[in-house]
C-alpha cells in the first residue's frame, strides 16, 4: 500500500492555510492575491515532488505524472468562501499532493501515474465550478463575460488582475482512469454514526422555487380584516405547511429549506402587498423531487383559492441527481476497510467538482468528519488524526486503482 | 345653522394642494420647504377672515377669534408622508378655515368664537404628533434633541431650517370648549355602508410585538433535517397560527398584522439562524388586547418547548384604548343627520392629534370617506360633493355647540 506522510500532509495543509488567513479560517475567494499566492505555492510543491506543473488562464493547477501515458487523477479546489473554512477543497488538494508524493518516493514503477488538480473558483465567488466546468468541456466566453462577483465585478476584470495566463486546460482523451476528490462532509453524519470515511454515492438533485404572493397595501389600523387583500397570511400557510408536510411527503435523505423571505412594504402598521419566499429540496431520488413540486404546486394552487390574492411559483433551480462510478464506490470502501474503517455509504447534499468530473470519466468521492458539521466557516474544523485516516484512506484506494488498472 | 361654501372650501383644499404636489397627491412632509410654505399661507388666510394669526417655533398655526373668551377649536394638520394624499389632515385644516370664516361672514354676535388651528408633524417624520403634544402639555428638550428622520436628520436641524419662531403655543386655560377635528376615513367602512360621515368613539388601543427565534446557521444540503437548529420553521408556524386563530381571539373589530419578517442570513441554501417578525394589534378594548398578547406568549412558550430553539417575544408599543367625548359624539352625529346622513358610529384604528387635545378638553372627530380606502398614498381621494358634504355636517356640530355653550 502507498504510505502517507501524516506529519508532512498536516504542515502542508497548515502552510496553505496561511494563504488568506482570517482568525480560525481563511478568506481566500477565487482570484483574490491569497488565491493566486495559493495556486502558484502548490505548483511548486508539484513541481518539487517530480511532477509537470502548469497553470492555465483560470488559474487550474495541474500537476502531470508525465513518466505514464494513464493516470489516476486526483484533486479539489483551493478556493473558499468569504471567510470560510481551512479545510473544504484544500484537504481535497493536499491529499492528492501527499499521494502523489508518497508514491513518487516509494519508487516504484508505474505504469500508471498520478495527476493532481486544483480547480478555480470551485465557491461560485464569480462564476460556479468555473475551473472543473473549463477542464470537462469549457466554458463559452459569453458565460465568462456575464460572470460577476455579487458586488459587480466582473469576472473578465479579476482574470486580468490575477494574472494567469496559458490556454485552458482541458483532460486529456483516453489518459486518466479515475477522478478521485476528498472533501470535509460539511454536516454532522460522520461522527454521529462513530466513521471516519464515507463514501459518495451522488449528488441530492436540486429544486429551488420562489413563492411570491400578491395583494394589496392598506393601513393595518384603518382597514377591517375582511377587506384587505394581505400578501403575508397566504405565504405564511405555506410556509407552515412546508414544515408540517414534508417529513412524510419526502425520502429519509429529503432535505429542505426555505431560506430567504420577503414582505413589501415592510413596516409594522402596514399590509403587506407584495411578499416572497425561497423554497429548496434536495434529494437523490428523483421520482421524489417530482412528487414534491406537484405537492407544492397544488397547495399553492389551494391556497390561492381560499384566499384570493394571486399566488404564483417559479422554479429557478432544477439541478438533477446524479450518481458517482459504482466501480470506484466499491474501491474507495476498500480502501477505507483497509485504513481500519466501515465507511457510511451517503449520497453528497452539496454539489462538488466531481459531478463534472463524472461526465467524462469515472469519478466519486469520499468525506471525511467535519467538528460539528461546521463549514463555509471559520470554525470549520477536524481532528489531525481523522484528517490523516482520510488520506491514508484514500491513498489505499488508488494503490488498489494502480493495481487494477 | 352655519353655511358653508362648498366651491371655496374645494377651491382651498386645491390651492393647498399645490404646495409640494406630487401627480395626484402631495409630497409635504413637516418642515419641507412645500410645508413651511403652506403654513405661511394658512396663517394669511386666518388673518384675513379676521382672525388673531400666529405661529410658533414648531410651525403650529393658530387662528384666535380675538372677539371672544371661549372658542371650539377646529383643525388638524397640514403635513403629509411622503408621497402622500392631497385630503388626509389638510382636509380638517381647511374644514376649520371654511366654519370659522362662515361664522365670521354671518355676522351674528358670538360669545362663543371658533378658533383654528393646524399642528406639526402629525405624521411623526421628526416626531409624531410633534404639535399636538407641544400644545396640549409641551415637549421636553430632550425629546425635542434625540428625534431624528428616518435618515438621521436632527429635528432640531429642521426646526433651524424651517425658521419659525415664537415661544411654543399652548391651549389656553379655560377658553376652549371642545376640540373638533375632521379626516378622511383611510378606510373602506364609510363606503361600504353608504354613510357620509363617521362619528369616533375613540381610538384603538395598539400592541406592537417583535417575535425573534435564535437557531443556528447551517448548509441546507449537507444537515439532515434531524440535526438542524432551523429558526426558520417555529416563525411560520407561530405566523400561520395567528392567521388560524386571531379570528376567534379578538372582536368584530380587532384588527391585527404581520407587517414585517426578517430572515438571516437570507440564502436560499443555508438554514436560517436568526428570524424575526413585527406583529401589531389593535382594539378599543383594553381585555381584548390583554387576552390577545397572553394567548401571544402562551403559543411562543409552546413552539419554543416543541422545536427546541430559543423564542423570544419583546412588547415594543403599547397604546391604551381612549375614548372621545360622549356629549361631542351626539352633537356630531346630529349635526350628521341635520345634513342628511344617518353617521356610521365607529372607532379610529389609527391615531390623531385629537387624542392628545382629548386629555384636556372635550374632544371628538368625524371622518368623511375615502374612495378605496386608499391613505397615505397619491391614490388618496374622495368626492367633491362629499368633500363639502361632511364639512357641513361638521359646521352643523358646531353651530349646536355655539347655541349650547
Amino acid at each position: 500500500m502507498l504510505q502517507i506522510n501524516g506529519a508532512r500532509l498536516l504542515a502542508d495543509l497548515r502552510r496553505l492555510a496561511e494563504f488568506g488567513k482570517y482568525k480560525t479560517g481563511v478568506d481566500r475567494i477565487a482570484f483574490s492575491p491569497a488565491d493566486v499566492e495559493a495556486r502558484l505555492w502548490l505548483r511548486d510543491r508539484l513541481a518539487e515532488i517530480g511532477l509537470t506543473a502548469a497553470t492555465d488562464r483560470y488559474g487550474n493547477v495541474l500537476g502531470t505524472w508525465a513518466d505514464a501515458e494513464r493516470a489516476v487523477l486526483i484533486g479539489s479546489h483551493t478556493d473558499t468562501v468569504p471567510r470560510g473554512g481551512w479545510l473544504d477543497g484544500a484537504l481535497g488538494v493536499v491529499y492528492a499532493l501527499e499521494i502523489a508524493r508518497a508514491a513518487r518516493e516509494s519508487g516504484a514503477e508505474r505504469p500508471v501515474g498520478i495527476d493532481v488538480i486544483s480547480f478555480q473558483d470551485e465557491e461560485g465567488t464569480y462564476l460556479p465550478c468555473l475551473g472543473s466546468k473549463s477542464y470537462c468541456g469549457g466554458v463559452s466566453e459569453a458565460d465568462l463575460a456575464k460572470a460577476r462577483r455579487t458586488d459587480g465585478d466582473p469576472l473578465l476584470d479579476a482574470l486580468d488582475r490575477a494574472g494567469f495566463s496559458g490556454e485552458p486546460l482541458r483532460a486529456p482523451e483516453g489518459r486518466h482512469v479515475a477522478f478521485l476528490e476528498a472533501h470535509i462532509e460539511q454536516g454532522p453524519r460522520l461522527l454521529a454514526a462513530g466513521s471516519k470515511v464515507a463514501v459518495i454515492t451522488g449528488y441530492a438533485g436540486i429544486r429551488r422555487m420562489t413563492i411570491q404572493v400578491h395583494g394589496r397595501a392598506d393601513h393595518a389600523g384603518t382597514t377591517p380584516m375582511s377587506m384587505r387583500k394581505d400578501a403575508g397570511a397566504p405565504l405564511f400557510r405555506f410556509a407552515a405547511w412546508v414544515g408540517d408536510t414534508f417529513p412524510s411527503l419526502g425520502g429519509a435523505e429529503t432535505a429542505w429549506n426555505i431560506g430567504n423571505v420577503v414582505v413589501e412594504p415592510g413596516a409594522a402598521n402596514v399590509v403587506p402587498s407584495r411578499t416572497q419566499l425561497s423554497l429548496e429540496f434536495r434529494d437523490g431520488d428523483l421520482a421524489v423531487l417530482d412528487r414534491i413540486e406537484a405537492a407544492v404546486r397544488d397547495k399553492l394552487a389551494a391556497i390561492g383559492r381560499d384566499s384570493g390574492v394571486e399566488v404564483g411559483a417559479e422554479l429557478t433551480a432544477r439541478i438533477p441527481p446524479t450518481r458517482t462510478d459504482a466501480g470506484l464506490q466499491k474501491i474507495l470502501a476498500e480502501g477505507a476497510r483497509a485504513a481500519g474503517t466501515e465507511p457510511l455509504v451517503m449520497q453528497s447534499g452539496a454539489g462538488h467538482d466531481c459531478m463534472f468530473l463524472g461526465a467524462i470519466m469515472p469519478a466519486s468521492m469520499i468525506f471525511i468528519p467535519s467538528i460539528g458539521g461546521r463549514s463555509h466557516d471559520i470554525d470549520e474544523n477536524t481532528d489531525d488524526s481523522d484528517i490523516v485516516f482520510g488520506c491514508q484512506a484514500l491513498a489505499n484506494a488508488v494503490q488498489i486503482l494502480l493495481d487494477r488498472a
